[in-house]
């Protein structure tokens, strides 16, 4: 077996790669002009893909598809999705799939069977329990399938369900994480991360070191840095001695960071993915 | 405009249509062996599609593919559920479009744009909270959309966060269950009901009159009938006194109810459509 997802995420990092995931959000408006101009919108995503990708593979160990904007614009759009992850990987990175799926159990089987095959991970909403994820769980640990439960999201209605207060004292979002330490207990890799990790938004950052200590195994997905000017600074919360366990996530500061006008886009990307590497960097401790 | 989702559904049902839907969830291997045996999932998902809707077109007022079962086949079975909503809508039927998406906000504009046009109604996610349903809400009221929301799932984990006793004593389906009420408090049709319903396990029938008193607006759309042999019995606490509110839901008992390899298929399903209707129409008091 090739190693899990999260092995390879710990090694690259170990290496001196950037804990750093770039989302591909792509909203039709924010293309460049200049590329394809009279095509459709699943022929251009797929262009805009194709020249970012490389440029990506660079730069970053890791790149976050959300299928919601590609799977707008039909099956046409759905393909372009899968054709991302395909290149992406041909690339060499690691391609998390942000599907946030979440169905019962033999359509949770449904879901995993595809997209727990074409993305090294993925994802996924906690509500429904534990026998709903169960084909993702399986898949973590048979072929090493990364899994981010969303734990704590970063939209600003997060805490209406998130932050009810249980009998003990303890918040939803807290047995939420619970669950998922214990559900990862099976998958620890080498460097003592297991295949169930979380999503934590990175616009919460006093949270980051309580649900750290209720996950200590989990890779944290951190939406929301870079588009909303944040730093990475608070995310250190959420690494080991080693700069393990943080991926630090920027969609529209890296590939919307151009007026679609620019004959010079692509130039513009490469430069913001190398600043948010240069930002992500700094959850490593230097030697 | 027309009608919203809801009004169609309660004015179908006062019309004498059985408050019953059947959920298309077709399994490659469930499909009848006769048909294209040598032609790819997806179109045989089409051509199966194709054979059953006119039939349950004849039976029940609505429809719930759910759309893992064709995205599991990639961009092509992508395209088959598109190609079923279409169907569906051309023969009359109303399409509840099993997606259970959920999304922050603008990813979940992404996904409201494409799934609030191609069906009349569709299942959401809930952890998020209210802005990440925002887009659809908007399109509730705008459009007369109807949202199904995850309240209480069928699934035998579902108690794991769902039943979580907060501080005063109610669980976190209750809670949910009280922003779905206030969430459809403007769209309000003509019946008495809102654009924002609610998904409740038909197989906790406990649990349903409960349920119905915190949502007393809300149709609920409930699986988990048929396929288990449950009767609609228990669903009787969720109706009102003229049979509206519930709409009783059974997949693999209509059309994965026949050996794959009988000739005589689509009459079985034919049969098992009129038998659920049948037990449907029991939740509607008889004049």
């Amino acid at each position: 077996m090739r190693p899990s997802f999260v092995e390879q995420l710990g090694s690259r990092v170990l290496e001196g790669a950037a804990p750093a995931c770039v989302g591909i959000d792509p909203r039709p408006e924010q293309l460049p002009n200049q590329l394809l101009p009279s095509a459709s919108v699943p022929e251009r995503l797929t262009a805009f893909c194709a020249e970012i990708l490389p440029v990506l593979a660079e730069t970053v160990p890791a790149v976050k598809p959300n299928i919601a904007f590609f799977e707008a614009h039909g099956p046409a759009g759905f393909g372009a999705y899968a054709e991302v992850c395909r290149q992406a990987r041909d690339l060499g990175l690691l391609v998390v799939g942000d599907i946030k799926r979440g169905d019962i159990g033999s359509t949770a089987e449904a879901y995993a069977s595809y997209h727990g095959e074409i993305a090294d991970a993925v994802t996924l909403h906690p509500y429904l329990g534990r026998d709903a994820l169960e084909p993702f769980l399986q898949r973590a640990g048979v072929q090493g399938l990364g899994l981010f439960i969303l734990v704590r999201t970063s939209n600003p209605g997060a805490d209406l369900f998130q932050s009810l207060i249980l009998q003990d004292g303890a918040r939803v979002v807290d047995e939420v994480a619970r669950a998922v330490d214990h559900w990862g207990e099976d998958t620890v890799d080498i460097h003592g991360f297991s295949s169930v990790g979380a999503v934590v938004g990175a616009t919460r950052p006093e949270e980051i070191g309580e649900l750290r200590a209720r996950m200590p195994r989990a890779w944290f997905l951190l939406p929301g840095v870079g588009a909303q000017g944040g730093s990475v600074e608070p995310l250190k919360a959420a690494v080991d001695g080693r700069g393990l366990g943080a991926l630090a996530t920027s969609s529209r500061g890296v590939t919307a960071c151009f007026d679609p006008d620019a004959s010079d886009w692509l130039d513009q990307v490469r430069t913001a993915a190398g600043s948010f590497a240069e930002q992500a960097r700094a959850l490593v401790p230097k030697d």
